[in-house]
């Protein structure tokens, strides 16, 4: 895409205030010299914190917004940087939103101000995580407690279209999440789900059901469950990263030959390390919406803030919304015709 | 207790079949020496296994019972192992049974047998996770796919009782699994299940709502949850765990000085090893039932099957049965007073 691409920025969202963002901008702005950013936060705050940058000064274009805490958006309505930072998406201002705000706030902004695509009932939060064999998108990590198996659909053609655009996959391979891969096996809405997957004749290469030890197998592509189960699921796996972390740290610690081969084996640590580091993929991509929306971690710095906004660029650059809405009403139309021959 | 404690084996039930048992028993009565052990299986095969080893001699019997796969049990009924090793703790030949068939069969066949305890409308299953702080008990791990808030507060007062007998906790902590700990966050079934256990005046430490990563964490001793989310969680920690420490491996073989430094360090790193083990907790264990029942992983080893058979005696030792009747017979008679005094 030649034209300039332009990031909105909620400068309040994160717990570290506005620095943090600041200081991402200097690696995103190096990453990306063609992409300019507008920053919505307290203007004199962020205006001090920019002085001190010159080279970001053409880049970076600051509009004044008061209030930081979450609950503001809320009860103050369009008067705080988030509101402001969904807002010039919607008026064309800006061609993405990165916030690090309350992610229930910030989808019901985004879902107020953006809308819903057509055809999609439910936005969702989409996660990357790491493999065995690269990447897995998971779907929804939060956005509803319940789904039901239209949905769960929804999920899976928003999965696919993300995977292919970004993950730049021909043809992921789509599973749903279940406590077994037999067909019998699971609650209504993910049976019901499967059959209607099944029943699609669209590119979607739907692998059937998987467990929770295939996300990290890279069984599929694209993991497609519910918000309740996918938070849970996302948030156990980062708590059980930490265990082992903290583990193995505990284990080399308690000897002598532990801290000496750690030492040695420091640069090989190191790159596990980086590896592990979940702010290498921060962000929840908020799919679904009539705009591009990516959920920074609140409590992350400015590396992490910089991952959120190369994924938002990323997202802006590949339009997925697109294959979403053709791929929706592709299996809308087939599943019309099965229920217009049954009569 | 001083009388002779008899552990009940499906011993054709696991992937590997009756030899693994067999070695698993070795350990097993080197470490409980006044427990006594019956085997259900191909009697023939049995006995050539047993031969080779005197010292089990006086400890174990066989009975025969021909069959080995799971789906056996539902199609021929009476006619095989599991059937077996489950119907001789209901006739009282044995304390308790142990089985690596399959979880479905098993439950089915254990419910038809033992039955349910009084007040507890459906069994759950348990698994003991490692965490920051030591242990933790999470349940339902999968022997229901949807769960009523009356049902998780079942789980509730079974882990309770669990956690007391079996971890030795006076007064365990307990927590629901949920998208958030804020108390409007999550489903109808975790909210309701909120509202009773904060409600009730039990011996109960309920914690509240708690979020994937507490589980590691250790925030509670015991984590309830419904039986899709709790199975999807558990197999994506083992997947998670997993995953990292191939990433440790591939890291360390890597580079010379990797290589090096893991050779220095392997003892703390065969500790960590040691530590990460999923045969150190094997068992899913069967709670709510007329009798203590243990599922062995099936594919695992003898090491995993004695940690199986030390779940089943300690579980058989600690009479937890009397406590869960108790408790929830105490949640009851409040509700049934306040819906009395509504009148």
């Amino acid at each position: 895409m030649a034209r300039t691409l332009t990031v909105s920025i909620d400068a309040m969202g994160g717990d570290a205030g506005p620095a943090v963002v600041v200081s991402a901008l200097l690696r995103s702005a190096q990453r990306h010299p063609d992409v300019r950013f507008l920053l919505h936060g307290e203007e004199g705050q962020l205006k001090d914190l920019l002085a001190r940058h010159p080279r970001l000064k053409d880049k970076v274009s600051v509009r004044h917004a008061p209030g930081r805490k979450p609950s503001h958006v809320l009860r103050r309505g369009r008067d705080t940087s988030m509101w402001h930072c969904i807002q010039s998406v919607k008026i064309g201002d800006a061609d993405v939103a990165v916030s690090a705000g309350n992610t229930g706030a910030l989808m019901a902004v985004s879902m107020f101000n953006l809308g819903i695509i057509d055809g999609i009932s439910r936005p969702a939060i989409a996660s990357i995580w790491p493999t065995l064999k690269g990447q897995t998108v998971v779907l929804d990590c939060g956005a509803n407690v319940t789904a039901t198996d239209e949905q769960l659909v929804d999920f899976a053609v928003m999965g696919e279209a993300f995977a292919h655009a970004i993950l730049g996959l021909e043809r992921p391979r789509v599973g749903l999440l279940n406590v077994g891969a037999e067909e019998q096996k699971g609650n209504d809405a993910v049976r019901g789900a499967a059959a209607i997957l099944r029943g699609s004749s669209l590119p979607i290469a739907f692998h059937g059901f998987i467990e929770g030890d295939d996300i990290t197998k890279g069984t599929v592509d694209v993991v497609v469950t519910d918000g309740f189960t996918g938070n849970i699921a996302l948030k156990t796996a980062e708590g059980t990263a930490k265990l082992i972390v903290q583990f193995m740290r505990q284990s080399l610690k308690r000897s002598l030959f532990g801290r000496l081969g750690a030492i040695i084996a420091s640069g090989a640590l190191n790159t596990l390390r980086r590896k592990l580091d979940p702010r290498a993929s921060n962000g929840g991509i908020f799919l679904g919406l009539g705009g591009v929306v990516v959920k920074s971690h609140g409590g992350t710095d400015a590396i992490g803030f910089a991952s959120a906004l190369d994924m938002a660029i990323d997202m802006a650059r590949a339009d997925i919304n697109a294959r979403i809405t053709a791929d929706r009403r592709s299996i809308a139309a087939k599943a019309a015709g099965e229920r217009a021959a049954e009569l």
